[in-house]
């Protein structure tokens, strides 16, 4: 719905999510992948949009564009709003995109309304929240926290160039990382595209999140033999396929079930390898990644060990061996601060705008800074729930009404935070 | 068991397959594709064999290569034995050419003993009986019996050449393709390593093979959508792998039970392509391949239907389309002659040699031949099975007890034959 007392400019902000989204790959669009020339290109055209706005623009050493307005009160700490312009191969406008340009309309429309805050306000486009060619997300805001430890720093990339390296052709200091991390953040918002149905299937403005999922993916090796298909009777086969088929259903059914209590829980199989492949071969080897998805950590491990038993017994029956699982990655679930959950809400209430309370699917950068400072993040509806695709889309309008709950609400901070004297720097 | 008793040269017919296997891509053995100049290479070396023995040599217009001694009555049809010397990448070295050195040492053995027979003899080097690189196998034997249509001619393979010039360059004449199909061949015998388990497993020294399975081949797809793995729940999921690996366990039930028959019955999955194939993004599309194979082909209908119809079943439960199942290939089983069984048995009972009947999960030669002659084969055993792979293996002493079974045999055959008259040329 238009927003019509909004002080945003609704053009302005969908103007400029275009133009920055159509700095893309033109053979594939919309790709604009960390660390590449086409990111620099993203990048100088957001800095030189924040000077526009008046922003003062630095680079921190996580590689973190920030565009910063100075308060009125230089003991306060940072409110701080923002997402990331890199996308994923083949990706879509909006993802990052929109919350990084309704920071930097938040922004402009206080400046077009002279309004002043207390605090400083930064717009931050943090480095590399997909997973980059490094095979790591989140590398700005995992800096920005105090999370980007060394050993990813070495991690190798394309042309086998380190982290590191990379992070200084961008304007960051591996040297200096420790510098990177904040503690003058009084609090963080930040507005992304809700990347499912919930709110569309429901006809909501805005989704209030309450907690970001952690994610964990472990792989599942299974090891049969490869023999003749024609001349293996069944009775004397070692199918490591028929195994993981089962692990599959397994999979399934246990997300089936733990989706059904209170918090949120997805898994997933979407990697599943069959070597040697071919028609007239017993499948020797067979590898899955489950991705385990959940507000609730002790549903991962639950699960964790219900599958590790259901696919050992599954190996037996198959008569192949099933490696132990390999967690390949861990992250535990973020609470989204529930002062500035109150706010979002009151907020949309005023605005005149349908709320819910929604738990985050995906990952996203405010799940580190909730390691800092109190966090909370707005989800605005897309078309059909599609995202990381050329077809993700979301209505002007929709990012306009979810860019004026932030900005009611950084002015409600504003007031309220340094009313109640918590956002002193260094005083969270 | 060495066969004391028999006139076959035991060393000889092993320093030969040994000589043709080396023929090989030395970067990758042992892999001597037809249509290949490492083919041409193992021909000619064959050819000269076949002179050294008193054969005379030719190339039929299906690209057989065929030595020949007469009989010393020509109207009586000819006795062939024969098997083929190209192999699959990284195959073996005794996959056809135990069986066609074997055929080559029977006319040796002969003619050390002055044995003239009435009947003519060919040793036959069938044309590309592995899955060549036009995408089609047992392409001479195809040719021998009527079963190679000009569709197939113009199958294209490396360099887009179709089959048919091919087979021109290696000495067959695809315009008088007609002529390859024989009418004057009174019994075919082929002996091959089993490929399989059984021989060994119940140490026995040869396999009588009672038919050959019929091969189909099915492919079945699933359709789902490629959502965000993280935000969507699992009831608005449209997830093919599910479907699929609910499939692959289903074809694995059907199978067992079908195998506990009277018949020869595996079906395998050794294909499951997963898209897009990411760990964050629940499967769009599943591809799977199901080879079936079966002595009874009323067991593959009623396969085909199950499966076709848990298939639709599971694809509904996953909230995925199913295409309509594709036939990628489709081969009758092929019944061996009772009468040659029956030689092939008493012939190894007069050796003194352990055999069995068994059915023949691979495809060869002989299950065309069964087309225009009453045929038969005889297995002999492989270490641990393995077939297709540079670590097959089988004894020097068990090729040469399956090869004095088969020249026991060509002479009770040539005495039978030639009695009761029904192996006129023209007269089967």
């Amino acid at each position: 719905m238009p927003i019509a007392s909004s002080p945003l400019d609704a053009d302005r902000l969908w103007d400029d999510v275009m133009e920055l989204a159509d700095i893309t790959d033109p053979a594939q669009p919309y790709t604009r992948r960390s660390f590449t020339p086409l990111f620099l290109r993203g990048r100088a055209w957001l800095a030189n949009r924040f000077r526009e706005a008046g922003l003062s623009v630095r680079i921190d050493p996580a590689g973190n564009l920030i565009g910063r307005v100075e308060g009125k009160v230089p003991s306060l700490g940072v409110i701080a709003v923002g997402s990331h312009s890199d996308t994923v191969p083949s990706g879509g406008r909006f993802d990052g995109v929109a919350g990084l340009i309704a920071g930097l309309e938040i922004v402009r429309a206080l400046g077009d309304a002279n309004a002043h805050l207390s605090h400083p306000i930064e717009v931050i486009d943090f480095l590399a929240e997909e997973p980059s060619d490094f095979g790591l997300s989140c590398v700005g805001s995992r800096g920005m926290t105090g999370a980007l430890q060394q050993t990813m720093l070495a991690m190798k990339g394309p042309g086998n160039e380190p982290l590191g390296d990379a992070l200084r052709r961008v304007g960051g200091d591996p040297v200096q990382i420790a510098a990177a991390c904040r503690r003058d953040v009084a609090a963080f918002l930040e507005l992304h595209i809700e990347q499912g149905r919930v709110l569309e299937s429901r006809a909501l403005d805005v989704g209030i999140v309450t907690s970001i999922v952690g994610i964990r993916r472990i792989e599942i090796m299974f090891e049969g033999a490869a023999d003749h298909a024609g001349t293996t009777p069944m009775a004397l086969r070692h199918d490591a396929l028929v195994a993981a088929a089962q692990t599959v259903v397994t999979v399934r059914a246990l997300a089936e079930q733990l989706s059904k209590g209170a918090d949120y829980f997805v898994a997933t199989v979407g990697i599943l390898d069959v070597t040697p492949g071919a028609s007239n071969v017993v499948p020797a080897g067979c590898r899955l990644v489950v991705d385990i998805r959940t507000t609730n950590l002790a549903l991962t491990e639950q699960f964790v060990t219900e599958v590790e038993r259901e696919s050992r017994k599954h190996a037996a029956a198959a008569s192949v061996s099933r490696a132990p699982l390999v967690t390949l990655s861990d992250g535990s679930p973020a609470v989204c601060d529930p002062v500035l959950r109150t706010q979002l809400h009151a907020a949309s209430s005023e605005l005149g705008l349908k709320a819910t309370d929604i738990a985050s699917g995906a990952g996203h950068d405010a799940a580190f800074m909730t390691r800092i400072c109190p966090s909370a993040m707005i989800f605005v509806p897309c078309r059909h729930g599609k995202s990381h695709t050329p077809e993700e889309w979301t209505d002007r309008d929709a990012i306009a009404a979810g860019a004026a709950v932030m900005l009611q609400t950084v002015k409600a901070l504003d007031r309220s935070l340094d009313r109640d004297g918590s956002t002193k720097k260094g005083g969270l």
